[in-house]
């Protein structure tokens, strides 16, 4: 057997069980959010798109693309190095200033993306934590998971957002021991929230560090958009925040925010930071545009809220399954793989409305379903058309109705 | 002891070794490469910088910017999601092709980095090729040893560039097994070149998959650009090669290109591939124009290999320790940390001469040294003047003269 027969086996199993993943051809129009042209087996159409990340559609915020073609005429392209060797510039030095404001934290630091900064930050802390044990919650990123399984410390896993199950581990743990507590604010399939001051309060009787992945939170709650923990009013508690610049804020990067001193460590110890080409000045400088427009119009937030509220109002008025969710993300559930990816297909060639499915390994078997991420930019129209496809394609296929 | 102790501790580690590393505040000059601004504790002032790995100044080249501001008009700031959910882009697809196209390989896959890339493809291939070992070179950078530790398959380490060890190696193996064999083409510190050719006959005999990082190479060695291996008419026969769009591509991101199907299984199992927001459409598409401009003018190679050598004759013939590499990476070796740092900060505050201290781990402890790499738009003078400031800093604190 040649080494492509191995590849082709491994990817015959993943089309076996209905989880092979063919990307979507898009063109997001510019300035026209969230209007874009699928390429498909019969040609170009235009489409809405329902399930983009970029939250506030700040990817075509004027001042953001603004600041990105300045940057782009002073800095050029590429930082053309790593952070050590030439790769450093006023757009990250100014970029990491604005973060750490944000945060209300002495520092912060960027990285590649959201996802390196999980896997570099968590995997140096682990390191440099001598003796440390990982509290991870079971519903972590798989960003976290890496992260905290290449840094080598033994982990313990707890019940999603259970304290209890949280202090019924740590009342066994030796007290002296260094412990990370890993959670996220918002989870991103199911659209639920940590309860953080809890969290905070268990890691301070039983001395752990505070680690809080709000990446899909930054930008969107908080009344300057630094996140739950700034709408919760725990943000001072929290020792680590970790965040992504791709989402919310419509560009790429991501980054964690916290002491001066932990900020070093981990710029000093993890091979994902240190031997890697730096953020491009360009996305820099309109990251950190974006970032100080969300924290001057909390309007944006309060009206993506309205936004979600709605559709989710609208979805269980016309008996869809929909998951009453306590953030911004609408979930539908569908509850098998082949099943979610016709019904996907089908509101996309049928419909032009573009909402990916989401299958195992993003969530577990058995809970696939459909994510919507209604936008300010998702008018009352769009959410009816969208509702209607719904309602009929649940009828013809007598798929089950909310209770 | 608090966590922020701790912390405190491991950077106190680190500055009493001499390796605590201080990133220079610089500003590129857009058009102007390789000079910049750097800001110091006495204010700024123009400098060169001689440690760029933009090593063909592409990150300023006029058609990579105008390709960069057309595509923040027309796709926005970010990409807005994953590849699989949202954040897939005409950008995406045509630079794919385009590198696909370069490295005469069937398909490309794109990722946030070269080091993800090399994280992504080495953790997955080891996952998925059951009972594989790999067979890595001593020398192998950073990138590729977290992907095959992060694989978790066994490993095994031949001395640098040396076959007839790893031939040893591959004599005891079960000849059944699955094997990877991997190595880079340029190694960055040193400058020399790996024995390709050599390479591919031992993999053909043991029936290993070759898989070669050229993210030194690639933009710089070849007719088109594409590496060391189409300089040396091996490309057809490396089985995965590697890049990065963040060095002679000048922007950021990297790649694979490789079969259909090994390239479909790193896309399908990669976490780091998966688990992350798309590179940005904008930095798809400077990459993108700037390796078709790169393909079709190789005078531009001719140019900064004619540079490197000149620099290479010019420190010689002033006797300082130059390293005499096989390729356009120019070290000059001073073997101890603190001296090392010091000859830069001299360079750097009396010449205006940027070239940062290369210190462990990035090499081996005792092999400190300066690492130069002159491009296209360094001129004679610019050398000239390095050249004296180097040579009047050795004669002053008496360092060793080349043998
Ligand atoms: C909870 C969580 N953390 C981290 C990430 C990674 O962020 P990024 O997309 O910037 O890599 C994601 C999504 O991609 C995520 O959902
Ligand atoms: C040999 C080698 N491979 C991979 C990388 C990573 O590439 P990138 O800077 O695009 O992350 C580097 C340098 O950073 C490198 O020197």
């Amino acid at each position: 057997m040649t080494y492509d027969d191995k590849f082709a086996n491994a990817i015959a199993d993943l089309k076996q069980e209905g989880r092979y993943r063919v990307f979507a051809d898009l063109q997001r129009h510019c300035g026209n959010f969230p209007r874009a042209t699928w390429r498909g087996p019969n040609g170009a159409r235009d489409i809405v798109v329902w399930c983009s990340n970029d939250y506030l559609g700040q990817g075509q915020n004027s001042e953001v693309l603004s600041a990105m073609h300045e940057a782009l005429d002073t800095y050029g392209a590429g930082a053309g190095g790593t952070r050590n060797i030439s790769g450093n510039s006023r757009a990250h030095v100014l970029l990491e200033d604005e973060l750490a404001s944000l945060h209300g934290k002495e520092s912060a630091l960027i990285f590649s993306s959201g996802f390196v900064s999980n896997e570099a930050a968590l995997s140096a802390l682990s390191r440099v934590l001598k003796g440390v044990t990982v509290y991870s919650d079971e519903l972590n990123h798989a960003s976290m998971i890496e992260g905290i399984r290449h840094g080598g410390a033994p982990k313990r896993i707890f019940r999603h957002n259970d304290v209890k199950h949280l202090v019924s581990m740590l009342k066994e743990a030796d007290p002296a021991a260094p412990k990370i507590i890993a959670f996220e604010s918002v989870y991103s399939m199911d659209g639920d929230i940590a309860p953080i001051a809890d969290f905070v309060e268990v890691a301070k009787t039983y001395n752990a560090l505070t680690y809080l992945d709000e990446v899909h939170a930054v930008g969107l709650y908080g009344e300057h958009g630094a996140g739950v923990a700034e709408a919760t009013g725990t943000m001072g508690d929290i020792d680590v925040i970790e965040g992504t610049l791709g989402k919310a804020f419509g560009a790429m990067g991501g980054y964690i925010a916290g002491s001066s001193v932990m900020v070093d460590c981990v710029r000093s110890y993890a091979p994902g930071f240190i031997f890697t080409t730096s953020l491009a000045p360009v996305i820099a400088a309109g990251a950190c545009a974006s970032i100080r427009y969300l924290r001057q119009h909390n309007e944006l937030r309060v009206k993506h809220q309205e936004r979600a509220a709605t559709l989710k109002r609208k979805l269980a008025a016309a008996g869809l399954p929909v998951l009453q969710s306590q953030s911004h993300i609408v979930p539908v559930m569908v509850g098998d793989p082949v099943r979610c990816k016709a019904i996907s297909d089908e509101l996309l060639s049928v419909d032009g409305i573009y909402v990916q499915p989401i299958n195992f390994p993003t969530v577990p078997r058995g809970t696939e379903r459909l994510r919507f991420t209604p936008s300010p930019f998702h008018d009352d129209e769009m959410m009816d058309q969208l509702v209607a496809a719904l309602d009929r394609i649940w009828t013809k296929a007598r798929l089950p109705r909310a209770a």
